[in-house]
């Protein structure tokens, strides 16, 4: 019997049918249509999931909404990305399909995904840790989605590394977010720059920026340009990744001395770089609680890309 | 029916008669006499169960150890203070007394009990977190301990929320024991004096020091001396203080963010001081994650003092 994976974003909402070893049969992307009604949404998502099933059988439906999602009771308490607050998306969804819904938070689910079916799969007790604009995680304990009281979800990316660090989005300074983010890389390239008064390090070059001016268009700057001049021996770039790294560790540590998790799962577009993993992986085995006596913990990188929001939600519904 | 709670310290073994109130009925104390084999400190502490129970009906035991204990398999794993090394306890004690038996960490056990049957006895989903020579913790979800994968206990004493600061005994730098415990107090009790190099603070005649000498004896610093100089107007006590509770709170946090506990329940002798509480609580209203749009996180502290332990553990096997 087969599933709909539905994973709801600001732009888009990704859907489809999905078989029980969690293998895509059908997929398909509708417009999300930035702030609409939750009826709107539901109505399109409802028409899309018969097109998509037509001459299947489904048994359930899973979702992966962003923002804060109260799992239990099913509702939608505040999406901004949705500009949506307390939507009972569960039973919308079940009275207009006759279906079992389930939804959840989105990082929550990819990080269910990527256990149940993508590199975390011989694991049942896993975090995944996904680096983008901003830090997100999910926890499965147990086989099953971890989220804390009231699956309010744990905000691991604003547990504070740095006691008066930078300042973070969430009003708290120092937070794993403020140093691990994509976003965190950039601004240390950027200020790595900055502070580069005689233009000397070959970050200058591989962004294409002309030394003789003063300002340069830091809109150009990403996260794999200090990790490839890194690799070429530049000082300046190794300093910024070498700090990143060590920033990264730190905060999955912390992750793998709370939860004891058997695997740590990094997404999100830095993870392109090859050293990443291993070198996080040196940190954990170092620094873990109880090193070498304790039980090991891996550094992996996500494997199902863009696929762990559908495939992650309908395994909310798989038994 | 009533319940057996038993609290094995490095020195002493605590025991109680507990009835399903959480009420002790009995209670006595037996010496652990150092490093014996588990097989003799179950010898003793069975002799004394006939004794505790004497006239009495009891279904269950529950213990609490010091260390890594696997409750779930019901091993004590390791053990510094026993100088044990995987050691069936439950099977042992099961075997000797034909009862149900249970056994857990001793921080897990002793926050289990302050929610069941103290403090925080209106709560489901609960921290405790001990300041004393460490930092201990206890999570409660949903009314059961939560000890991470393969039951190996949650070390938030040992997240790290100073990148690159003071050197932890578990080989990390910056965690937060090392900032939070009641021996990081006194540490920068101790720093503050030897910076003040005119002997200007009152802490020095608060701890009885001879300010025309140039030593002093260390070991008469306490925590509570901070406290009373700072509430007197001494700047350099209240320093040390507003440092200490502002690291406490960013720890607690932490906590609150991960898993969205209803309650964080401070235990230990620094929480003797008043201010202790009001103004963790202070920190978390104001930068909880979601601040007062996400639920509160109410800042206790905990009642059962030395009797947490038995009553924790005697709850371990309440159904």
């Amino acid at each position: 019997m087969n599933y709909i994976g539905i994973d709801i974003g600001g732009t888009n909402v990704k859907m489809a049918l999905i078989d029980p070893q969690g293998v895509i049969i059908n997929q398909s992307s509708i417009k999300t249509y930035g702030a609409r009604r939750p009826e709107e949404v539901v109505a399109d998502i409802v028409a899309e999931i018969a097109r998509l099933s037509s001459g299947y059988e489904y048994t359930a439906i899973g979702v992966g909404c962003p923002g804060a999602v109260d799992s239990r009771r099913g509702i939608v308490e505040y999406s901004p990305n949705l500009q949506w607050r307390n939507v009972a998306l569960e039973k919308l969804l079940n009275e207009a399909t006759g279906k079992y819904v389930r939804i959840a938070n989105d990082a929550s689910v990819a990080a269910l995904g990527e256990t149940m079916f993508g590199v975390g799969k011989d694991y049942t007790d896993t975090a995944m840790i996904t680096l983008g604009t901003g830090v997100g995680a999910g926890i499965v304990v147990d086989g099953e989605l971890f989220e804390g009281y009231n699956s309010m979800g744990t905000e691991i990316g604003h547990t504070v590394i740095k006691v008066g660090g930078v300042q973070c989005s969430c009003g708290r300074k120092g937070c794993f977010e403020a140093y691990a983010s994509a976003t965190a890389l950039m601004r240390e390239t950027r200020d790595a720059l900055q502070k580069d008064k005689n233009k000397e390090s070959m970050l200058w070059d591989y962004f294409g920026f002309d030394k003789t001016k003063d300002s340069y268009d830091a809109s150009k700057i990403h996260g794999a340009g200090p990790f490839a001049c890194a690799k070429k021996g530049d000082k300046i770039a190794k300093k910024v990744t070498d700090t990143y790294i060590k920033n990264l560790a730190e905060g999955v540590i912390n992750v793998v001395n709370i939860f004891r998790s058997q695997a740590v799962i990094l997404g999100g577009g830095v993870c392109g770089e090859p050293t990443l993993a291993p070198r996080v992986q040196e940190y954990v085995d170092k620094y873990r609680y109880g090193g070498k006596d304790s039980l090991p913990s891996v550094v992996l990188i996500a494997t199902l890309g863009n696929d762990a929001g559908v495939i992650g939600a309908a395994s909310l519904v798989m038994p």
